[in-house]
Protein backbone atom coordinates (compact mmCIF):
# COMPACT_ATOMS: atom_id res chain seq x y z
CA UNK A 1 0.00 0.00 0.00
CA UNK A 2 1.69 3.86 -0.76
CA UNK A 3 -1.26 5.61 -0.13
CA UNK A 4 0.74 9.09 1.69
CA UNK A 5 -2.01 10.96 2.60
CA UNK A 6 -4.07 7.77 4.71
CA UNK A 7 -0.96 7.40 6.42
CA UNK A 8 -0.34 11.10 6.97
CA UNK A 9 -4.12 10.87 8.36
CA UNK A 10 -3.40 8.00 10.60
CA UNK A 11 -0.34 10.26 11.86
CA UNK A 12 -2.70 13.57 12.12
CA UNK A 13 -5.15 11.94 14.30
CA UNK A 14 -2.86 10.87 16.52
CA UNK A 15 -1.11 14.09 16.76
CA UNK A 16 -4.82 15.40 17.31
CA UNK A 17 -4.75 13.44 20.87
CA UNK A 18 -1.16 14.75 21.94
CA UNK A 19 -0.34 17.82 23.95
CA UNK A 20 -0.43 20.76 22.65
CA UNK A 21 3.05 21.82 23.83
CA UNK A 22 4.31 19.12 21.82
CA UNK A 23 3.05 18.68 18.77
CA UNK A 24 1.98 21.75 16.25
CA UNK A 25 -1.25 20.13 15.17
CA UNK A 26 -2.85 19.21 18.65
CA UNK A 27 -1.77 23.53 19.20
CA UNK A 28 -3.82 23.92 16.41
CA UNK A 29 -7.11 22.11 17.39
CA UNK A 30 -6.47 23.39 20.74
CA UNK A 31 -6.70 26.92 19.03
CA UNK A 32 -9.66 26.21 17.28
CA UNK A 33 -11.66 26.39 13.57
CA UNK A 34 -10.09 30.07 12.80
CA UNK A 35 -6.77 29.46 13.60
CA UNK A 36 -7.13 26.22 11.50
CA UNK A 37 -8.57 28.04 8.37
CA UNK A 38 -6.02 31.00 9.05
CA UNK A 39 -3.31 28.61 8.40
CA UNK A 40 -5.15 27.03 5.20
CA UNK A 41 -5.66 30.50 3.88
CA UNK A 42 -2.14 31.92 4.65
CA UNK A 43 -0.65 28.79 2.91
CA UNK A 44 -2.52 29.00 -0.18
CA UNK A 45 -1.42 32.88 -0.75
CA UNK A 46 2.11 31.57 -0.08
CA UNK A 47 1.38 29.01 -3.00
CA UNK A 48 -0.01 31.33 -5.21
CA UNK A 49 3.16 33.76 -4.92
CA UNK A 50 5.71 30.79 -5.05
CA UNK A 51 3.58 30.15 -8.33
CA UNK A 52 3.62 33.40 -9.36
CA UNK A 53 7.49 33.53 -8.92
CA UNK A 54 8.02 29.78 -10.72
CA UNK A 55 7.41 32.00 -14.03
CA UNK A 56 10.72 33.51 -13.86
CA UNK A 57 12.78 31.09 -12.14
CA UNK A 58 14.15 27.53 -12.74
CA UNK A 59 13.82 26.33 -8.88
CA UNK A 60 10.54 24.76 -8.07
CA UNK A 61 11.38 23.35 -4.77
CA UNK A 62 9.35 26.50 -3.22
CA UNK A 63 5.93 25.67 -4.64
CA UNK A 64 6.58 22.44 -4.03
CA UNK A 65 7.16 23.15 -0.09
CA UNK A 66 4.38 25.70 0.19
CA UNK A 67 1.60 22.99 -1.71
CA UNK A 68 2.78 20.61 0.97
CA UNK A 69 1.80 23.18 3.52
CA UNK A 70 -1.61 23.84 1.74
CA UNK A 71 -2.68 20.34 1.44
CA UNK A 72 -1.31 19.38 5.05
CA UNK A 73 -3.00 21.91 6.57
CA UNK A 74 -6.36 21.31 4.27
CA UNK A 75 -6.16 18.13 6.02
CA UNK A 76 -5.80 19.24 9.31
CA UNK A 77 -9.01 20.77 8.94
CA UNK A 78 -10.55 18.02 7.37
CA UNK A 79 -9.75 16.09 10.91
CA UNK A 80 -11.16 19.08 12.74
CA UNK A 81 -14.27 18.28 11.35
CA UNK A 82 -14.47 14.50 11.96
CA UNK A 83 -13.14 14.35 7.75
CA UNK A 84 -10.42 13.06 6.29
CA UNK A 85 -8.65 12.46 3.13
CA UNK A 86 -10.74 9.27 2.05
CA UNK A 87 -13.66 11.65 1.84
CA UNK A 88 -11.98 14.00 -0.78
CA UNK A 89 -10.72 11.49 -2.91
CA UNK A 90 -13.89 9.59 -3.13
CA UNK A 91 -15.71 12.89 -4.29
CA UNK A 92 -12.69 13.22 -6.75
CA UNK A 93 -13.02 9.29 -7.95
CA UNK A 94 -16.82 9.77 -8.39
CA UNK A 95 -16.89 13.29 -10.78
CA UNK A 96 -13.54 11.67 -13.04
CA UNK A 97 -14.86 8.08 -12.50
CA UNK A 98 -11.24 7.53 -12.14
CA UNK A 99 -12.29 3.68 -10.96
CA UNK A 100 -13.87 3.31 -14.70
CA UNK A 101 -10.71 5.15 -15.94
CA UNK A 102 -8.78 2.03 -14.40
CA UNK A 103 -10.80 -0.44 -16.27
CA UNK A 104 -10.70 1.30 -19.49
CA UNK A 105 -7.39 1.01 -19.04
CA UNK A 106 -7.04 -2.47 -18.35
CA UNK A 107 -8.87 -3.79 -21.26
CA UNK A 108 -6.76 -1.52 -23.34
CA UNK A 109 -3.92 -3.74 -22.03
CA UNK A 110 -5.52 -6.75 -22.73
CA UNK B 1 -2.99 -0.24 -6.63
CA UNK B 2 -5.35 2.72 -5.00
CA UNK B 3 -3.57 6.30 -5.46
CA UNK B 4 -6.49 8.38 -6.54
CA UNK B 5 -4.27 11.43 -7.23
CA UNK B 6 -1.58 9.38 -9.40
CA UNK B 7 -4.65 8.59 -11.59
CA UNK B 8 -5.92 11.81 -11.67
CA UNK B 9 -2.78 13.22 -12.81
CA UNK B 10 -3.05 10.83 -15.69
CA UNK B 11 -6.17 12.36 -16.63
CA UNK B 12 -5.44 15.72 -16.37
CA UNK B 13 -1.62 15.05 -18.45
CA UNK B 14 -4.26 13.86 -21.14
CA UNK B 15 -6.68 16.93 -20.68
CA UNK B 16 -3.89 18.96 -21.01
CA UNK B 17 -3.64 18.07 -24.45
CA UNK B 18 -7.17 18.36 -25.41
CA UNK B 19 -9.35 20.94 -27.73
CA UNK B 20 -10.04 23.70 -25.03
CA UNK B 21 -13.28 23.87 -26.40
CA UNK B 22 -13.93 20.20 -25.56
CA UNK B 23 -11.82 20.54 -22.03
CA UNK B 24 -12.31 22.87 -18.72
CA UNK B 25 -8.98 21.23 -17.97
CA UNK B 26 -7.31 22.47 -21.04
CA UNK B 27 -9.27 25.75 -21.17
CA UNK B 28 -7.70 26.59 -18.02
CA UNK B 29 -4.05 25.66 -19.87
CA UNK B 30 -5.08 27.90 -22.74
CA UNK B 31 -5.70 30.95 -20.14
CA UNK B 32 -2.97 30.58 -18.46
CA UNK B 33 -1.29 30.41 -14.98
CA UNK B 34 -3.39 33.60 -13.68
CA UNK B 35 -6.61 32.11 -14.77
CA UNK B 36 -5.76 28.91 -12.97
CA UNK B 37 -4.06 30.80 -9.97
CA UNK B 38 -7.44 32.27 -9.96
CA UNK B 39 -9.52 29.54 -9.60
CA UNK B 40 -6.82 27.90 -6.65
CA UNK B 41 -7.42 31.19 -4.53
CA UNK B 42 -11.47 31.04 -5.10
CA UNK B 43 -11.94 27.21 -4.34
CA UNK B 44 -9.18 27.98 -0.90
CA UNK B 45 -12.07 30.66 0.05
CA UNK B 46 -14.92 28.78 -0.82
CA UNK B 47 -13.29 26.26 1.31
CA UNK B 48 -13.01 28.56 4.40
CA UNK B 49 -16.63 29.58 3.99
CA UNK B 50 -18.28 26.03 3.90
CA UNK B 51 -15.86 24.87 6.92
CA UNK B 52 -16.93 28.23 8.90
CA UNK B 53 -20.94 26.66 7.93
CA UNK B 54 -20.06 23.50 9.16
CA UNK B 55 -19.70 25.07 12.79
CA UNK B 56 -23.57 25.07 12.30
CA UNK B 57 -24.41 22.93 10.11
CA UNK B 58 -24.31 18.78 10.12
CA UNK B 59 -24.12 18.39 6.35
CA UNK B 60 -20.53 18.22 5.09
CA UNK B 61 -21.17 17.58 1.73
CA UNK B 62 -20.13 21.42 0.80
CA UNK B 63 -17.09 21.37 2.43
CA UNK B 64 -15.93 17.99 1.09
CA UNK B 65 -17.22 19.16 -2.75
CA UNK B 66 -14.94 22.58 -2.23
CA UNK B 67 -11.86 20.61 -0.72
CA UNK B 68 -11.72 18.48 -4.11
CA UNK B 69 -12.15 21.71 -6.03
CA UNK B 70 -9.44 22.94 -4.34
CA UNK B 71 -6.87 19.73 -4.20
CA UNK B 72 -7.98 19.57 -8.21
CA UNK B 73 -7.22 23.23 -9.13
CA UNK B 74 -3.70 22.98 -6.95
CA UNK B 75 -3.12 19.79 -8.90
CA UNK B 76 -3.88 21.75 -12.26
CA UNK B 77 -1.32 24.34 -10.96
CA UNK B 78 1.10 21.39 -10.47
CA UNK B 79 0.44 20.18 -13.82
CA UNK B 80 0.66 23.53 -15.39
CA UNK B 81 4.25 24.10 -14.35
CA UNK B 82 5.76 20.84 -15.22
CA UNK B 83 5.25 18.95 -11.58
CA UNK B 84 2.38 16.51 -10.49
CA UNK B 85 1.16 15.08 -7.25
CA UNK B 86 3.90 12.98 -6.63
CA UNK B 87 6.28 15.86 -6.01
CA UNK B 88 4.07 17.33 -3.29
CA UNK B 89 3.67 13.69 -1.87
CA UNK B 90 7.09 12.95 -1.82
CA UNK B 91 7.36 16.27 0.53
CA UNK B 92 5.46 15.27 3.16
CA UNK B 93 6.55 11.92 3.39
CA UNK B 94 9.76 13.13 4.11
CA UNK B 95 8.68 15.87 6.57
CA UNK B 96 6.64 13.30 8.26
CA UNK B 97 8.71 10.53 8.00
CA UNK B 98 6.17 8.13 6.28
CA UNK B 99 7.64 5.36 5.36
CA UNK B 100 9.17 5.07 8.90
CA UNK B 101 6.15 4.96 9.92
CA UNK B 102 4.99 1.97 7.87
CA UNK B 103 8.23 0.25 8.76
CA UNK B 104 7.20 1.06 12.72
CA UNK B 105 3.84 -0.21 12.17
CA UNK B 106 4.80 -3.27 10.09
CA UNK B 107 7.61 -4.33 13.07
CA UNK B 108 4.35 -4.07 15.24
CA UNK B 109 1.93 -6.38 13.30
CA UNK B 110 5.03 -9.14 13.47
CA UNK C 1 -15.75 67.81 0.79
CA UNK C 2 -14.05 65.03 -0.69
CA UNK C 3 -14.94 61.89 0.92
CA UNK C 4 -14.94 58.82 -2.07
CA UNK C 5 -15.31 56.21 0.75
CA UNK C 6 -18.37 58.02 2.00
CA UNK C 7 -19.85 58.78 -1.23
CA UNK C 8 -19.73 55.34 -2.67
CA UNK C 9 -21.61 54.26 1.10
CA UNK C 10 -24.46 56.62 0.00
CA UNK C 11 -24.16 54.77 -3.79
CA UNK C 12 -24.30 51.22 -1.78
CA UNK C 13 -26.73 51.90 0.50
CA UNK C 14 -29.45 53.23 -1.95
CA UNK C 15 -28.41 50.04 -4.08
CA UNK C 16 -28.95 47.54 -1.82
CA UNK C 17 -32.79 48.93 -2.05
CA UNK C 18 -32.65 48.49 -5.40
CA UNK C 19 -34.22 45.12 -7.52
CA UNK C 20 -31.68 42.43 -7.75
CA UNK C 21 -31.84 42.55 -11.59
CA UNK C 22 -31.42 45.60 -11.94
CA UNK C 23 -28.14 46.24 -9.59
CA UNK C 24 -25.28 43.84 -9.30
CA UNK C 25 -25.19 45.50 -5.70
CA UNK C 26 -28.40 44.35 -4.96
CA UNK C 27 -27.69 41.19 -6.34
CA UNK C 28 -25.05 40.07 -4.18
CA UNK C 29 -27.39 41.03 -1.14
CA UNK C 30 -29.91 38.98 -2.50
CA UNK C 31 -27.59 35.88 -2.56
CA UNK C 32 -26.79 36.82 0.90
CA UNK C 33 -23.25 36.92 2.81
CA UNK C 34 -21.39 33.85 1.34
CA UNK C 35 -21.48 35.08 -2.39
CA UNK C 36 -20.18 39.13 -0.77
CA UNK C 37 -16.97 36.57 0.20
CA UNK C 38 -16.26 34.68 -2.08
CA UNK C 39 -16.47 38.29 -4.21
CA UNK C 40 -14.04 39.97 -1.23
CA UNK C 41 -11.81 36.40 -1.39
CA UNK C 42 -11.61 36.51 -5.42
CA UNK C 43 -10.73 40.05 -5.79
CA UNK C 44 -8.15 39.80 -3.25
CA UNK C 45 -6.52 37.13 -4.95
CA UNK C 46 -6.35 38.97 -8.48
CA UNK C 47 -5.10 42.00 -6.53
CA UNK C 48 -2.21 39.56 -5.21
CA UNK C 49 -1.91 37.86 -8.86
CA UNK C 50 -1.70 41.52 -10.63
CA UNK C 51 1.02 42.85 -7.84
CA UNK C 52 3.18 40.48 -9.00
CA UNK C 53 3.10 41.19 -12.26
CA UNK C 54 3.43 44.83 -11.80
CA UNK C 55 7.15 43.06 -10.79
CA UNK C 56 7.93 42.54 -14.23
CA UNK C 57 5.30 45.00 -16.57
CA UNK C 58 5.77 48.86 -16.09
CA UNK C 59 1.49 49.25 -16.81
CA UNK C 60 -0.09 49.53 -13.27
CA UNK C 61 -3.59 50.09 -14.19
CA UNK C 62 -4.21 46.22 -13.43
CA UNK C 63 -3.40 46.13 -10.00
CA UNK C 64 -5.42 49.70 -9.93
CA UNK C 65 -8.09 48.45 -10.37
CA UNK C 66 -8.14 44.88 -8.77
CA UNK C 67 -7.69 46.86 -5.38
CA UNK C 68 -10.37 49.13 -6.51
CA UNK C 69 -12.74 45.89 -6.66
CA UNK C 70 -10.63 44.90 -3.50
CA UNK C 71 -11.95 47.95 -1.43
CA UNK C 72 -15.54 48.11 -3.47
CA UNK C 73 -16.41 44.43 -1.88
CA UNK C 74 -15.30 44.90 1.01
CA UNK C 75 -17.45 47.77 1.39
CA UNK C 76 -20.28 45.62 0.05
CA UNK C 77 -19.77 43.28 2.87
CA UNK C 78 -19.20 45.84 5.54
CA UNK C 79 -22.65 47.23 4.13
CA UNK C 80 -24.23 44.05 4.32
CA UNK C 81 -23.49 43.47 8.05
CA UNK C 82 -24.69 47.05 9.03
CA UNK C 83 -21.25 48.61 9.00
CA UNK C 84 -19.49 51.23 6.71
CA UNK C 85 -16.08 53.12 5.78
CA UNK C 86 -16.00 55.24 8.51
CA UNK C 87 -16.08 52.77 11.21
CA UNK C 88 -12.97 51.39 9.36
CA UNK C 89 -11.49 54.96 8.97
CA UNK C 90 -11.98 55.90 12.71
CA UNK C 91 -10.34 52.20 13.77
CA UNK C 92 -7.16 53.62 11.44
CA UNK C 93 -7.42 56.66 12.70
CA UNK C 94 -7.42 55.39 16.04
CA UNK C 95 -4.22 53.14 15.53
CA UNK C 96 -2.41 55.92 13.54
CA UNK C 97 -3.17 58.86 15.93
CA UNK C 98 -4.04 60.67 12.68
CA UNK C 99 -5.49 63.26 14.08
CA UNK C 100 -2.51 64.16 16.45
CA UNK C 101 -0.73 64.07 13.35
CA UNK C 102 -2.54 66.44 11.13
CA UNK C 103 -2.35 68.86 14.58
CA UNK C 104 1.30 68.66 15.08
CA UNK C 105 1.75 69.20 10.60
CA UNK C 106 -1.04 72.07 11.42
CA UNK C 107 1.50 73.75 14.07
CA UNK C 108 4.41 73.03 11.50
CA UNK C 109 2.91 75.07 9.21
CA UNK C 110 2.57 78.06 12.37
CA UNK D 1 -9.83 68.44 5.73
CA UNK D 2 -11.10 64.83 6.57
CA UNK D 3 -9.28 62.55 4.44
CA UNK D 4 -7.85 59.39 6.51
CA UNK D 5 -6.79 57.64 3.88
CA UNK D 6 -4.27 60.30 2.36
CA UNK D 7 -3.07 60.97 5.99
CA UNK D 8 -2.58 57.62 6.53
CA UNK D 9 -0.63 57.83 3.07
CA UNK D 10 1.61 60.50 4.49
CA UNK D 11 2.32 58.57 7.57
CA UNK D 12 3.16 55.20 4.95
CA UNK D 13 5.74 57.16 3.39
CA UNK D 14 7.64 58.48 5.90
CA UNK D 15 7.25 55.38 7.50
CA UNK D 16 8.59 53.53 4.35
CA UNK D 17 12.31 55.48 4.57
CA UNK D 18 12.65 54.71 8.46
CA UNK D 19 14.70 52.30 10.19
CA UNK D 20 13.36 48.36 10.03
CA UNK D 21 13.74 47.63 13.02
CA UNK D 22 12.07 50.99 14.63
CA UNK D 23 9.14 50.60 12.02
CA UNK D 24 6.31 47.69 11.42
CA UNK D 25 5.72 49.55 8.13
CA UNK D 26 9.69 49.32 7.46
CA UNK D 27 10.18 45.63 8.30
CA UNK D 28 7.60 44.78 5.54
CA UNK D 29 9.28 47.20 2.54
CA UNK D 30 12.34 45.40 3.63
CA UNK D 31 11.30 41.87 3.13
CA UNK D 32 10.17 43.08 0.00
CA UNK D 33 6.61 42.06 -2.04
CA UNK D 34 6.08 38.92 -0.77
CA UNK D 35 5.93 39.46 2.84
CA UNK D 36 3.48 42.54 1.34
CA UNK D 37 1.62 40.26 -0.37
CA UNK D 38 1.42 37.55 2.22
CA UNK D 39 0.00 39.53 5.37
CA UNK D 40 -2.65 40.71 2.21
CA UNK D 41 -3.95 37.58 1.96
CA UNK D 42 -3.66 36.79 5.41
CA UNK D 43 -5.81 39.62 6.44
CA UNK D 44 -8.16 39.06 3.74
CA UNK D 45 -8.72 35.59 5.43
CA UNK D 46 -9.16 36.72 8.84
CA UNK D 47 -11.60 39.09 7.49
CA UNK D 48 -13.84 36.57 5.71
CA UNK D 49 -13.47 34.63 8.94
CA UNK D 50 -14.66 37.83 11.81
CA UNK D 51 -17.62 38.53 9.12
CA UNK D 52 -18.68 34.85 8.84
CA UNK D 53 -18.98 35.27 13.02
CA UNK D 54 -20.85 38.24 12.68
CA UNK D 55 -23.51 35.90 11.31
CA UNK D 56 -23.93 34.31 14.24
CA UNK D 57 -22.60 37.02 17.01
CA UNK D 58 -23.70 40.86 18.11
CA UNK D 59 -20.71 42.03 18.36
CA UNK D 60 -18.32 43.05 15.06
CA UNK D 61 -15.37 44.47 16.80
CA UNK D 62 -13.48 41.90 14.91
CA UNK D 63 -14.39 42.39 11.73
CA UNK D 64 -13.96 46.19 12.17
CA UNK D 65 -10.36 45.43 13.29
CA UNK D 66 -9.86 42.96 10.19
CA UNK D 67 -11.26 44.92 7.58
CA UNK D 68 -8.83 47.90 8.87
CA UNK D 69 -5.75 45.40 8.69
CA UNK D 70 -6.80 44.83 5.14
CA UNK D 71 -7.44 48.10 4.13
CA UNK D 72 -3.79 49.07 5.91
CA UNK D 73 -1.59 46.23 4.25
CA UNK D 74 -3.42 47.09 1.13
CA UNK D 75 -2.20 50.25 1.17
CA UNK D 76 1.55 49.28 2.01
CA UNK D 77 1.07 47.12 -1.01
CA UNK D 78 -0.10 50.19 -2.81
CA UNK D 79 3.34 52.25 -1.84
CA UNK D 80 5.35 49.53 -2.56
CA UNK D 81 4.82 49.56 -5.96
CA UNK D 82 4.46 53.26 -6.16
CA UNK D 83 1.05 53.77 -5.85
CA UNK D 84 -1.54 55.37 -3.23
CA UNK D 85 -5.13 55.70 -2.24
CA UNK D 86 -5.69 58.51 -4.64
CA UNK D 87 -4.70 56.17 -7.44
CA UNK D 88 -7.67 53.56 -5.89
CA UNK D 89 -10.42 56.20 -5.07
CA UNK D 90 -9.83 57.81 -8.39
CA UNK D 91 -10.51 54.41 -9.85
CA UNK D 92 -13.63 54.11 -8.29
CA UNK D 93 -14.99 57.67 -8.72
CA UNK D 94 -14.49 57.17 -12.35
CA UNK D 95 -16.37 53.60 -11.87
CA UNK D 96 -18.96 55.32 -9.82
CA UNK D 97 -19.48 58.84 -11.14
CA UNK D 98 -19.38 60.31 -7.71
CA UNK D 99 -18.30 63.39 -8.92
CA UNK D 100 -21.63 63.31 -10.41
CA UNK D 101 -23.47 62.53 -7.96
CA UNK D 102 -21.74 64.94 -5.74
CA UNK D 103 -23.36 67.56 -8.29
CA UNK D 104 -26.72 65.85 -8.29
CA UNK D 105 -27.02 66.27 -4.30
CA UNK D 106 -25.80 69.99 -4.78
CA UNK D 107 -28.65 70.75 -7.03
CA UNK D 108 -30.88 68.98 -4.32
CA UNK D 109 -29.76 70.61 -1.82
CA UNK D 110 -30.57 74.32 -3.84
Amino acid sequence: MNDTLSRLAVVLEQRKQASSDKSYVASLHAKGLNKILEKVGEECTETLLAAKDCEHREDKSELIGETADLWFHSMVMLSHLGLGPDDILKELERRFDLSGLTEKASRQTN
